[in-house]
C-alpha cells in the first residue's frame, strides 16, 4: 500500500474533471462489467452503458471547484488495486459542504488501469454514535 | 462473475452470525490490513485490531434476524474478489427495515479467503431522484 500509487493520481485527475462538470473523466478510465453504488441510485447499476447514461444526465450540473481526497489508501492484489479514500466537495454557489466515503477498484490491464467497481457513499458526521 | 462464488457462501455465513449479535464471522475472515468503512463512523478503520474493537463494542447489539442478500455479483481478479450486494435487514423488535449497499473485497490465501476492504452504506429509497 503507499500513497503515491497511480490510481491515486487517475482518480484525482478524475475528480477533477468531476467537480466541473465533465463525468468523462471517470467514463474513460472504466471497465466495461463496471458495478457501481452510490447514495441516490435505489438499486447497484452493472455495466459501462447504464453508468454512462446516468453520468450523462448529471453533465454540467456539479459543480464544486473547491474539493480534496482525504487519507487515500491502496491494497494491491496482483493486478487489482483497492483505493479507499475520504472527499470533501464544497457543492454549488453555496459551497454547501459533502462529505463523501470512497472505494474504486482498478484493474490493470498492461500499462493502463481501469476502475470494475465504485462505491460512494456518505460518512457519519463527527460526534454520531452508532 | 457468478452467483455460486465461494464469497458469497462465505459472506452469508458471516452477516448471518452478524445478523444475530455476533460479529466474530466477520472477525474471523478479514485480513489484518483491512480497509473498514460504514455509515456510522467519521472515519475510515485501518486494521483488524480497529475493527475488533468497534466491533466488539456491538457485540451482542444486533437482532436482525430476518435479512437478504440482494443481487450478489462477483468480479474475480487473479487472487482478488470484488463482491457487491444490496441488503435488506429488519432490526429489533420493531423490525425497522434497513437498506444496504456493500461492497467485500476478499484475498485469496491457499484456499481461504480473507476480507480486505469492506464498505458498507445506505441504499436510497426507490423514487429518491438525485
Amino acid at each position: 500500500m503507499t500513497h503515491a500509487h497511480p490510481v491515486v493520481e487517475l482518480e484525482k485527475a478524475a475528480l477533477a474533471r468531476w467537480c466541473g462538470g465533465d463525468p468523462s473523466g471517470f467514463l474513460e478510465i472504466t471497465a466495461p462489467e463496471v458495478a457501481y453504488f452510490d447514495p441516490f441510485l435505489p438499486t447497484r447499476l452493472d455495466g459501462l452503458d447504464k453508468l454512462t447514461a446516468y453520468y450523462e444526465s448529471l453533465r454540467g450540473r456539479i459543480q464544486a471547484p473547491r474539493h480534496e481526497m482525504i487519507e487515500p489508501r491502496v491494497i494491491e492484489i496482483g493486478d487489482a488495486a483497492v483505493l479507499t479514500f475520504r472527499f470533501v466537495s464544497y457543492a454549488g454557489s453555496e459551497g454547501m459542504e459533502m462529505r463523501w466515503n470512497c472505494t474504486e477498484v482498478y484493474r490493470r490491464e498492461g500499462k493502463e488501469w481501469r476502475i470494475v467497481q465504485t462505491h460512494w457513499s456518505f460518512t457519519a458526521k463527527p460526534g454520531h454514535d452508532a
